[in-house]
C-alpha cells in the first residue's frame, strides 16, 4: 500500500467531537473567538458536509430516504461518510491550512470510528484504511465533549420533533458511541482533551477556551 | 483483515461491461430473453443504481453538481460508486440470487476498476479492498462489449446533447477505460467473454446469446 501507516497531525486543525447534544456546535463559538483574539484566520466547518457536494451527501445520510422500506446499510453509511470527508478535506480543509488559517471542524474522522465503528460494529481496520486513503491527516487537537447520553438527549429535545436518521437510534447505540470516543481519547492522549460537558454553558466554554489556549501556548513554545 | 482474499464467483450473476455506447443496455434484452426461454427467473438491474437510495447516489455522481466550481474528486467518485454498490448488492443482488433467480447487471465492479482505476488513476489495491469489504462476490460470467471509443461516441450522439459528468470526459480517458476492461478480461479469462461490439445489432445480439448459452450449458454439465 502506498499510503502512510501513521498519519500526520496538523497543528492548525482542531476538531470538536462528542455525542448528540454534548455542546459541539456551541463550543465552536468559543474556539473561534479565542483564535480570532490571537490574530489567526479561522475557518469553521462541519462534517458530514462542509462543501456543497458534501452537504448533498449529508442529506442522503441523514434524511434516510431511499424508499420507505430501504434501510441505509452500515457499509453504505461508512462509504458515504468518507466520500463526503474526502471532498471536504481536499476542497476546504487542506486549502485553508495551506494558506495558514486554523480550521475548526464540528466533527471529523473520530466520529466515523465512534459511530460506524463502535456504534454500527464495522471493522476499525477498514475505517483506518479509508482514513489513510481518503483523508491523510489528523487534527493536532481534538476536544471531546463528554456527556451522559440521556442528558444529551434532554438538551436536544427541541430537535427531537423531527429527529434525523441517526438521531432516531436507541440509547444503547449512543452508549457505544460514547465509549468509542472515550477509548479513542485514551489511545491518543496527546491529541485529545476530554471536556466534562455536564457543567453549565459558561463552565464548558471556559474549559474549551482553556484547552485551546494551552494548546496554542504549547505550539508557540515548540 | 477478516475479508477473504479471493472472491467467490456466483454462477447466476451475469454482468455486462464496456464503454459508452458499446451496446450494454441493448444486450440486456438478449440475455433476458434467453434466460426466460430456459425457464429462469431474471432480475435486470444496473449500476450505479439499482435501489432507490443507490439511484440517488447515481444522481450525485452523474449530474456533477455541488457548486458550479466544485470538482467531484476521483476519491469521492470511487467511494460514492462503492456506497451505491454496497447498497445494491445487499438489497437487490444477494436476495435475488438467494431465491434462485438470475441477476443481469448493466455494469458492475469491473467498471470501477476500469473507470476509477485505469481511467482516473486510483490504486487498484484500494479498489480491491473496497470490493472485498463492500461487495464480496463477483459475477460468474461477464460479457465485455468491446468497441472503438469514437464509434461508441457516434452511437450515443443523441445523448451527447446533455452528456452527464462522466460522458463529458476526453477520448484519452475512454481509451484508458477500454484498455482497462481488456486487461481485466485477459487476467480472468474464465469469467469474461469479449464480444466484438462493432458488428451490426443482430450479430452482436447473436454473439451475446451464444456466449450466455455456452455458459449455461457448461453450468448444467458441471
Ligand atoms: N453546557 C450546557 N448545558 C446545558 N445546555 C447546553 C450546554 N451546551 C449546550 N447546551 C444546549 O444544548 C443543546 C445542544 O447543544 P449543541 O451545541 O447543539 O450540541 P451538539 O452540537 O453537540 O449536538 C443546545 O440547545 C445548546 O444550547
Ligand atoms: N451493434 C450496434 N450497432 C449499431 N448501433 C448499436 C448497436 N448496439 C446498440 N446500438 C445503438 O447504440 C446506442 C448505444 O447503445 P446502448 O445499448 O445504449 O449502449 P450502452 O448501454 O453500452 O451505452 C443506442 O442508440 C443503440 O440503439
Ligand atoms: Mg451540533
Ligand atoms: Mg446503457
Amino acid at each position: 500500500m502506498s499510503a502512510p501507516a501513521v498519519l500526520p497531525r496538523h497543528p492548525r486543525l482542531i476538531s470538536l467531537e462528542g455525542g448528540e447534544g454534548a455542546g459541539k456546535s456551541t463550543a465552536l463559538a468559543s474556539v473561534r473567538e479565542l483564535l480570532l483574539r490571537r490574530g489567526h484566520e479561522v475557518v469553521l466547518t462541519r462534517e458530514p458536509g462542509g462543501t456543497p457536494l458534501a452537504e448533498r451527501i449529508r442529506t442522503l445520510l441523514l434524511d434516510g430516504r431511499g424508499a420507505e422500506d430501504e434501510p441505509l446499510l452500515p457499509e453504505t453509511e461508512l462509504l458515504l461518510m468518507f466520500a463526503a470527508r474526502a471532498q471536504h478535506v481536499a476542497q476546504v480543509v487542506r486549502p485553508a491550512l495551506e494558506r495558514g488559517a486554523f480550521v475548526v471542524s464540528d466533527r471529523f474522522t473520530d466520529s466515523s470510528y465512534a459511530y460506524q465503528g463502535h456504534g454500527r460494529g464495522l471493522d476499525p481496520q477498514w475505517i483506518a484504511e479509508l482514513e489513510r486513503r481518503a483523508v491523510g491527516l489528523r487534527p493536532g487537537l481534538t476536544l471531546l465533549l463528554d456527556l451522559d447520553v440521556r442528558e444529551g438527549r434532554a438538551r436536544t429535545s427541541g430537535r427531537d420533533l423531527w429527529p434525523d436518521r441517526i438521531e432516531r437510534e436507541q440509547d444503547e447505540f449512543f452508549e457505544r458511541v460514547r465509549a468509542g470516543f472515550r477509548a479513542r481519547a485514551q489511545a491518543e492522549p496527546e491529541r485529545f482533551r476530554v471536556i466534562d460537558a455536564a457543567r453549565p454553558p459558561q463552565a464548558v466554554a471556559a474549559a474549551v477556551a482553556a484547552a485551546v489556549a494551552d494548546w496554542l501556548d504549547a505550539q508557540e513554545r515548540a
